[in-house]
């Protein structure tokens, strides 16, 4: 069973992303390490003891459609209940609407804990923490007054909802239209799909958040806006008034998340179209300004992506516990040089063998590289928030560099740690009851959703690198290499061959980096693209190798263990090979794919 | 939906691992290439119109367990029933038992068919042949003429029961018990786990291979036997007589093949126990000497490895077909340089992008790549059977020494490929319906049985590696050096610096061959088995390239088209520099991972 890693979580926060530094010179006001340190814990033991007792039944129940209601897992609303009474849904939200005003590094810390615990669960305030951010942002303050005290307190939930059947990730062709109704409300129409959390259960009412377009809007992306529909309207006091025109038409049949709801959602249809003679359509009220709403969305879409990297994370954290624990306990074979010491007769625990020890070091270099990667980009968040001018701009483009490597890495080896812990468990690992394939299961949407990571990849290369002139991601290199270097100074031996891997690993980098700034500048866009997918790897594995080595010398300046070490030295010694082969891949691959394209004929 | 790849599948047998050749100088007797044509038709028609379309159904509803009896899914008796009329069963037994004698090639090619429409389906008919190989090789004539024909016709299945709860790598430690009855039969008492098609209602008896240990036998794996353990018992007649005492107790949840069921098998526990006065116990006969068991499951182990090898090629071929079919159909967004050309407005079909366009690529160089090892492995099989004294020892050892590499690294893309399949759907890959989803819960089980890939890893760098001192290994890695340089010769332009890529590979896997041995020479097991993984994969990928360039290098040399060359091209100078990490790893990632234990403490 999972047990939150506190610890390791308050380590990479503290002084790996740089929170314990920021508290202590106040960049965050009043907040202190003890605070931060006490809410981790009590996240933890929520975690640990609350939601992960109930992820297994979540998987195995599922949600299930009755009747047009959303019926979700046994114990799941209270379970709801009791996680919002903890204050956790407004962790991040302006205390003015009831939040706490925290930094998003302690949320996503939590987010994590949570998504270890049930994805499926955690998905449910992980999509209302966005609708809060959208609304607060680019709300009037008329919705901001009636929506958001209750969406902070998490009584009631939020959605977003993009996608429709032939708009996925090119969002410019959807179909749902909305109408101006002339007393400032509009009227919505049309159906969306793949909707998280879009009906249940757990909440009083759902604030849904639509994008739709007008009938006069101007084609693509530029003609699409952004409505709030609530499930049912609220009356001015804030009581609960009608229905609104939206429901539910059909919950999907997947692979994993079972106990998170995927709906399909139809606006407007008149099931629920009062008999006053109304006008039909769902009534929604608009956020923001008209033909506005894709940058009304692009404004969370920093934070949404970094909450699903944290999925990426969660599983993978959840993963390898469950694989060492097993591979603790599985007993098989006789490793080399395994004397049993009177143990367990003539059988080594399978964690003896190599095969087995080197396949969960793995995990746990990846899982924590992707870690210390998504609280980077949460500490650039909060440091774009907390300071100004051309600081808060700095921080703002290291946030929108690392947010495609944090949301792909992350959940590219999500899947990967998911599926080498089911290969730790061997036959056991594939049947349904032992629970390390649900990691797997659960894990295979989040490099899907929220923008595939081949759309990540193409953020990162066309929009993140050109960012101020390229000095943006060429500054952040700069400090990786600082680290290396600082490896390399250590005299440590410990570190091995470390400081000569990572030095390498940043050159590859900073070669595919220059050579794809300057083939963009030249025009070339489609060679750009093909190196995108192996450059966004190249990225997550080479910063994972540096912030294994940042938090490796703060533990050795410490007197720590020598464990951090070693676990970089690994890193760097067997997985950071593979940067200089990506490095080719990037400056050379265009040429082989083009000529190859011929095959898909 | 899966069409049979019967063109490629007959190129790749007859020019890349070398059936044509064979066929010509009379290798197989009488066997023409026209009659090889026509079984591949042939083969490719059942799979295409019968097998697939029941696969869907076989995974969504499964087998199931209703009081004691398993039911298979809706329409597979029936399908059962007119495949091993079709006389597949028996494509390579003996004629003598109303076998085809046919090369292996033919049946390993069949069976990736048969994989790629039913993965689930063709489970039984492939544990149907490991037992009918057994039986061949060490089975006393009186139990052949007993069994051997309906279960070469297929009327009778056949089980592998060799995991029990304790013992699944690590057989020496098994407890099921045989008793001598002191008539020549023997008593069965025990518990096996993870029986595929332990019980099912698709044939009329089901023929048991069952290891177990004797009262005197003596400790470890040199204490085992096999015994031949019918549901039925047969009576000298041929016909069916009492029920023997075995049952299936439950039926595994799993997370793919669900169609299969996987049995927890008791034996001898007196549920069928006759009222006659009989002693309890399963009636079993012995399968070659007493104790001897282990040895007579070796014999048949190739073959059942490079079966599920084939489960591996066999998914990914299909997950690939599904993926570029959907890549075509799916618009989205407007690749670089997409005119539209009038055809379906601004979007692109996604398969212009160059994200996804490399992604499919390179699922199709990992399968073809995949298949080439396999048929590679099947055709040394086959040419030991068909050469004598030192030859056949040569073509013997090739096959061991292939094995590994071909289930592992099958097996390994199998998933990987899968995988890769889901994400090119996007959102739909994620939604059972869609059918992506089923390919990597089926793929993710065949690196784990029949020998867990790290078994395999072991197998190779510590048993295989050895053969002939080294000679056989060091033999094979010329011949592929032969390969390299004559791509480096061609002077094709279209190659692209395939030549120096595949050298490199094949130098990388000389150095790192080589310093396996030494290490092993010098007794430093641990060491050589902390990179056998890496150098596992080191093997696939440096064959994969090889294997490609070989079809490429005979495609061109008959006028062909530039395709394979494109595929070569695009796997040497995209996938290949792995190889040279991979290297690195073997040689130095022992060190580092002996200073990482610490963390699993």
């Amino acid at each position: 069973m999972y047990k939150a890693p506190v610890e390791e979580i308050a380590f990479t926060l503290n002084h790996v992303a740089g929170l314990a530094d920021a508290v202590e010179i106040g960049r965050f006001g009043d907040l202190s390490s003890d605070l931060v340190n006490a809410i981790l814990d009590e996240a933890g033991r929520f975690a640990t003891n609350e939601i992960a007792p109930l992820g297994e039944i979540g998987d195995k129940q599922g949600a299930r459609l009755i009747d047009g209601e959303v019926k979700t897992p046994d114990g799941w609303p209270e379970l709801y209940r009791h996680w919002r009474e903890g204050g956790w849904n407004g962790l991040t939200a302006p205390e003015a609407f009831g939040g706490q005003h925290l930094p998003h590094m302690l949320n996503v810390a939590a987010l994590e804990m949570w998504n270890s615990a049930s994805m499926a669960f955690a998905l449910a305030p992980t999509l209302t923490m966005g609708a809060i951010e959208a609304l607060v942002a680019h709300g009037s303050d008329a919705l901001k007054g009636k929506y958001l005290e209750k969406m902070v307190s998490g009584e009631w939930t939020g959605t977003m909802n993009l996608t429709e059947p032939h708009a996925g990730s090119d969002l410019g062709v959807l179909k749902t239209r909305a109408e101006r109704r002339g007393d400032g409300t509009y009227r919505i129409f049309g159906q969306k799909i793949f909707i998280t959390w879009g009906e249940h259960d757990a909440a009083d009412n759902i604030v849904h958040l639509v994008l739709a377009r007008l009938p006069d809007a101007p084609a693509g992306t530029r003609g699409i806006s952004l409505f709030l529909v609530p499930k049912f309207l609220v009356d001015d006091d804030g009581s609960l008034g009608a229905r609104n025109d939206v429901f539910c038409h059909s919950i999907e049949h997947k692979l994993g998340i079972h106990g998170a709801p995927t709906c399909t959602m139809i606006y407007g249809d008149g099931r629920f179209h009062p008999e006053n003679g109304e006008e039909k359509g769902a009534i929604g009220w608009l956020i923001g300004e008209e033909n506005k709403g894709l940058a009304c969305m692009f404004t969370m879409m920093n934070n949404a992506r970094l909450a699903v990297g944290m999925q990426g994370v969660a599983i993978a954290e959840a993963a390898t516990q469950k694989a060492v624990a097993y591979a603790h306990e599985r007993t098989q074979g006789r490793a080399p040089g395994w004397t049993g010491e009177g143990k367990r007769g003539d059988m080594s625990p399978i964690i003896e063998h190599p095969d087995i020890a080197g396949t969960l070091i793995t995990m746990k270099a990846l899982t924590q590289g992707a870690r210390a990667i998504c609280y980077a980009c949460a500490y650039a968040i909060d440091m774009s928030h907390h300071t100004e001018g051309d600081e808060a701009r700095h921080w703002s483009e290291r946030a929108a560099l690392l947010t495609p490597v944090a949301k792909s890495f992350a959940t590219d080896i999500g899947v990967e740690v998911a599926s080498l812990g089911i290969q730790v468990h061997g036959g056991m690992g594939f049947i349904e009851e032992t629970g390390a394939a649900r990691y797997l299961r659960d894990a295979r949407i989040a490099p899907i959703y929220e923008g595939t990571n081949g759309i990540q990849a193409i953020d990162l290369v066309t929009r993140k690198l050109p960012l101020s002139s390229g000095e943006q991601v060429r500054g952040f290199i700069g400090e990786l290499k600082e680290i290396a270097e600082s490896v390399a100074a250590s005299n440590d031996t410990a570190f091995g061959e470390s400081g000569d891997r990572l030095r390498a690993a940043v050159f590859a980098l900073e070669a595919a980096t220059n050579w794809l700034l300057e083939v963009q500048a030249d025009g070339r866009s489609a060679d750009a693209l093909a190196g995108a997918t192996p450059y966004q790897r190249l990225f997550g594995l080479t910063l994972t190798g540096c912030y294994l080595a940042k938090g490796a010398l703060v533990d050795i300046g410490d007197g720590g263990t020598e464990k951090r070490v070693a676990l970089c030295r690994f890193m760097a010694e067997n997985l950071l090979a593979e940067t200089s082969a990506l490095k080719d891949r990037v400056i050379s691959g265009a040429a082989s794919l083009e000529a190859a394209r011929a095959i898909l004929a």
